[in-house]
């Protein structure tokens, strides 16, 4: 088998791996009192809801973009109450898993420009957008443990 | 070709993919004053320097682990000054890229029990290790932050 064709990972099972993610931070999006999500912050950083926003303004705009060339998604970051941004992340669940069997397999490994503006092998690309969510998302934890709140347990993806 | 060889990244790849962010990780290591690294903390969690430490004890355990079965590596994360860190880190890097080309690639979907007691495919397993590192180095950014210290760029992994 040529070295391109070894997986370490297929992408199905990047899909569920992703997929554990988003439940994760969902828990935590749901954690915030609904009048701390888009106020609260340390170290004059932004609020989660705003790290929230951009990642379902990452998430299913970047595979969309991959499959059809059109990266003109929405980018609004603005705040909302806490069950809007559980609704819209609930939405991005559902059309990631409809929209990922839509990527042909051999674009992963291809080079694109993201947005325009961001060129990378797909792969990473994809990768950038999750490993975005969970950095942004350990800050989260910060916040909530500041907030005297418990966070979900960062080992439960299910 | 079967599905479970289409890759969504490749070994390679991968290790490409996380000595990036380990070298973004090193930088926020250094980025911290010596006298913080094992002191301070929001929230009542660990100091950054324990939580590098426990990178440290996962990433090249687990490799070494997968190869060879041999689950027992040290598990110090005690407080030590930010040099002795970083050239742990710099050792554990080069362990790395002298050991991941000793994966059998078909290990990657295998299940096995990393340190005795986390049963998972290989790839979800040393993902964990990649994104527990991202999780808690985005808890680092938030120290840093506080500290009146400007974070190394999140999107510069070179």
């Amino acid at each position: 088998m040529p070295p391109e064709s070894i997986p370490f990972i297929t992408p199905d099972a990047l899909l569920d791996h992703w997929q554990g993610h988003r439940r994760l931070t969902r828990r935590v999006i749901a954690a915030f009192p609904d009048d701390k999500l888009f106020s609260f912050s340390l170290g004059g950083m932004r609020p989660f809801g705003a790290m929230a926003m951009e990642m379902l303004t990452m998430a299913v705009p970047m595979v969309q973009g991959a499959i059809s060339g059109d990266w003109n998604a929405s980018t609004s970051r603005d705040p909302r109450p806490k069950q809007d941004v559980l609704r819209l992340w609930d939405e991005s669940t559902g059309t990631l898993n409809s929209l990922w069997p839509q990527i042909p397999a051999q674009r992963f490994r291809e080079t694109l420009t993201a947005f325009g503006q961001y060129p990378g092998a797909l792969h990473d690309l994809i990768l950038y957008v999750i490993d975005n969510e969970i950095h942004h998302r350990g800050q989260g934890y910060v916040y909530l443990r500041a907030l005297g709140i418990e966070p979900p347990p960062f080992y439960e993806r299910g």
